[in-house]
C-alpha cells in the first residue's frame, strides 16, 4: 500500500482525493496537512507540513502556494517524492521546484488529467502524419458561461503541444469572421464555446481532403484532476530524484503494460 | 407524372437535378433551357425559356440572374409555377419576383436544403422552451478551407431564425479572446471552423445547468440543393398564386402526413 | 413566491431540489415530509403528509411508492396540485393517479427532464418532414457501466414518441450483426453504448442522401430530473384538476413566451 | 517526378486515382493497363502489363484479382515495386504476393487509408495507457443503409489493434438488449448504426470515470482510398524488396518530419 500525505488536506480537491483514496487498493491517505480544521477526516491532520512525523511514500499537494518552500524542504529532508498540483506558482518559486528536483523526485504538469496529457502526445504523432498529407489542424472547446479566459489554457496547450512537433511555427487564429479570405495554410484555428455548466471540452480536428479526424475529450466533473494526482504519486513513489511531469506517468504505464 | 422544365440545365446544379430526377418516380424533365449546348441531355433544350413550346406543371430555376425577367415573363403568361434558386438577386429583381407572385405561384428561399430549413422551424420552439428555462445557445459552423465568408450565411440565417422567436434581440459574439470576461446573457456565440474539404457542418448547441441539446446537420455533397429544389417543384405544382418559400414545403409534408 | 412541499424531502433527488430551490427565485419549500430524519433542512419536516399543517401552492412527490395513497388523499383534500415523480408504481396505482387527477391536478411523466420531453416533441415534426423525403431513423445512446438494462427507458420514449407521428408502425433493430443484410426501410435501430460513468447520452440520427441531421441530448447530472421536477411544479401551481405531464409545460413555456 | 504505372486505370478508383495525380507535385502516371478501353486518358494504355514498355518507379494496383500473377512476374522482372490494394484476394494470391516480396517491394494493408491506419497506431498507445487506468471501450460505426455486413471491417479492425496492445484478449459485444446485466470488463461493444448515404464514420470511446476520450475517422467519399494508394506508392518507390503495409508508410512519414 503506497502511503499518501495529503497537501492541504481540507481543500476543495484535497477532499475529492481523500474520498476517491478511500476506496483505492493500491494507495491510502496516512496524513493530512492543512492550516483549516473545519473538516473531519479519517486520518490525523497537522497544520504544517514541519510537524508532520508519520512515514510516508508520496506527497500530494494541492495546497496555497504559501505553502510550496516549507513543502519543498520536508519533501528533500524526508526524502518523500511530492506531486505538486498548485497553481498560480511565480518564476522563482518554479525554479526552486526545479532546485528541489535535484535532490528528490518531483512531479508537476499543466494539466493533471492522464486523458489530456495521453491526448498532447498522440497529437504530436498524428501531426507528423496528418499535416504533411496536407491536413489543417482545427481546435473547439466548449465551457461553462462563468469561465473568463478564451481560448482555455488547456486548448492553447494542446495546440502548443503539436506546434512542438512540427517543422514551422503553426500561428493561432480565434476569430474568422473579420476578413474576408482564405485559410492559411500555417495556422490552427482555435474555438471558444461558452454557455449552461459545460466542466470542459476540448476537440482537435484534423481535416483533410474528403476526410476528417477528430480527437475528442470531455469531462463531466473536477475530479478528473484528483484522479490524475493519485496516479501521478502512485508513478513517483519509489522513483529517484529527477522533475517528472505527467507524460512520464504515461510512458511509465505504457512500458508496465508491455512487460 | 409532374412535367418540369429545367431553366439552366447544362449547370452544375442543372445536371445534378437532371440525374436525380432520372429515377423518380412522381417527376421527369420535359423540357431544358440552357446557353449553353456542350452537354447531350434526354430532353430537349432551348436557348431561351421564351422558345419553349412544351406543356409542363412547374419549373425549376438554377440559371443565371440575367435570365430572370423571361423566366418571370413566361411564367405569368403560360401559368406555370416557378422555384427561383438562382442566388445573387438585386433588391429589384427580387421585388420582381414578389410582383409576378401576384399572379404565379413562386418559391424562394435563402437555403434550398429542406433539412436546414426544418431545423430552422424546431430552433424556434426549441428557443422558445430552453431560453426561459435558462440554456444558452451557441452555434459552430464547419466549411472546407476555400470558403472567403466566416460565419456562413447558413449559420447567420438559423441565428435570425431563433432570434425572431425570442422576445428580446441577441446578440452574435465572434471571438471570445478578445476580453478576459463572463458570457453575456443575451448573445449566441458564432463560431467558424474551416479545414480541408468540408462541405458544411452546423450544430446548435443549447447549454443549461448539467444539460446540453444539441442539434446538427451535415452536408456531404452539394446534391442536398438540388434534392431540396426537387421537392420544392413537387409542391409547387398546381397551387395558386402566391409567393411560397421551404417552410411551406415542410408544413405541406407535416400536413400529408396527417391526413 | 409559490409555496412547495416537499414529499420524500430527505431522498437523494428530495437534497437536489431542496438546494436548488435555495436560490430560487420564484419558488421555495415550506414544508418536507420524510420517514428518516438523518438530515437538518431549513423547512419543517413531518413524517407523513398527514400531518402536515402548513399551507402550500404545491407538492412535488420523490418519496416511496408506499406513501402514494396517503399523498393523493392529502392533495385532493387540501386541493394542492401535485407533481408525482416516484417510480416504480403499479397499474393500480397509476389508476388511482388518474382518478386523483379528476379531483385535483395531477402532473406525470416517465422521464422529467425538460430538455428529454422537448426533444420527444420535436422529433415528432422532424420525423413528419424527413421520412417521407427518405430519410432513415437510427438512435445511439451512452450510458455507464453499471447500467443494467438496454437500450434504455428514455431510448425507447424517444423512438415510441417517433413512432406515434408515423403512418406505419416501425419496428425496433438492436443488432444488426446476425444477419448479412439491407437495412429495412421500416425501422428504427437503437444501439447502447455502455461505459466508465456516462451519466446519459441521447442521439437520435435522421440519415437522408448526402445529407445527416441529428438531435442530441446530454446529461451531466442526475440533477436535471430535480430541475424538471421543479419546472413542472411551477407549472401546475394554480391549474385545475386534470392529468398533466410534461409536454403540457412545454406548452406553457411556448404560450408564455408568444404573449 | 514519380513515375507511375495505373493497373486497372479504367475502374473506378483508377480513374479517381487518375484524377487526383493529375495535379499531384510529386507523381504522374506514364502508363496503364486495363482490358477495357472504353475512357479516353492522357497516358498510353495497354491491355495487360506484360505488354507494358515504359519505364517506371511504381505501380499502383486496383484490378481484377485475375490479373495478379501478370502483375507480380512483371514486378519482379523489372524491378518495380508495386502497392497492391486489389481486395478479395485468396489465400493462394495472398501467398504469391508475399513470396513476390522477396525479390521487389511489395505493400499491401486491409483498408488504405492513411487516416485509419495512423488511427490502428494510436489507438494502441491510448488503450495501454487507458485501459490500466479503467476505462471502458466502445466502438460506434455508421454506414449508408444498402451495407449488408455489420460491425463494418473496418471496426473490426479497429477493435483487432486495440486488442493486439492488450495483455488480455477482449471480446466483442454486438447487443447489449438480450440480458439484463451489466458491461463486462473485458468487452468491446460495437455498435452498426446504417443509414442513408453515409459514407463511413468510426468512433472509439475510452469512457472513464468522469471522463470520456474519443477518436473520430469520417470519409466523405470513397476517394480517400484512392490518396491513401498514391501516399503508399511515393513510399514504395525506390524501396528494398520484402513487404510493406501502410504503417510502414505513417512511420516513414514521421521519420521524415524528424529530420
Amino acid at each position: 500500500m503506497i502511503r499518501v500525505i495529503m497537501h492541504g488536506c481540507n481543500g476543495k480537491m484535497g477532499q475529492v482525493i481523500s474520498n476517491l483514496l478511500k476506496e483505492d487498493q493500491e494507495a491510502e491517505i496516512v496524513a493530512g496537512v492543512d492550516v483549516s480544521d473545519h473538516i473531519q477526516n479519517e486520518y490525523p491532520v497537522f497544520k504544517n507540513i514541519a510537524e508532520c512525523d508519520i512515514e510516508a511514500d508520496v506527497i500530494i499537494d494541492f495546497a496555497s502556494v504559501k505553502a510550496i518552500e516549507d513543502l519543498l524542504n520536508y519533501s528533500i529532508e524526508k526524502q518523500v517524492p511530492v506531486v505538486v498540483c498548485t497553481t498560480g506558482l511565480t518564476e522563482e518559486q518554479l525554479a526552486k521546484i526545479k532546485k528541489a528536483s535535484e535532490e528528490v523526485a518531483v512531479l508537476r504538469s499543466a494539466n493533471m488529467s492522464l486523458g489530456i496529457n495521453m491526448l498532447m502526445k498522440l497529437l504530436q504523432t498524428a501531426a507528423q502524419v496528418l499535416v504533411p498529407a496536407g491536413f489543417d489542424i482545427e481546435i473547439v472547446e466548449k465551457h461553462h458561461k462563468l469561465k473568463l479566459d478564451a481560448p482555455s489554457g488547456t486548448a492553447i496547450a494542446l495546440a502548443d503541444s503539436i506546434n512542438d512537433s512540427l517543422d514551422q511555427r503553426y500561428d493561432y487564429q480565434y476569430d474568422r469572421s473579420r476578413e474576408l479570405k482564405r485559410r492559411e495554410k500555417n495556422e490552427i484555428g482555435i474555438q471558444a464555446v461558452r454557455g449552461g455548466t459545460i466542466v470542459g471540452e476540448h476537440e482537435v480536428i484534423f481535416a483533410g481532403i474528403d476526410e476528417v479526424i477528430e480527437f475528442k475529450h470531455t469531462a463531466y466533473t473536477k475530479a478528473i484532476f484528483g484522479k490524475g494526482a493519485i496516479q501521478a504519486a502512485k508513478f513517483l513513489a519509489g522513483k529517484p530524484a529527477g522533475f517528472y511531469d505527467m507524460s512520464h506517468v504515461i510512458e511509465g504505464n505504457v512500458q508496465l503494460n508491455k512487460t
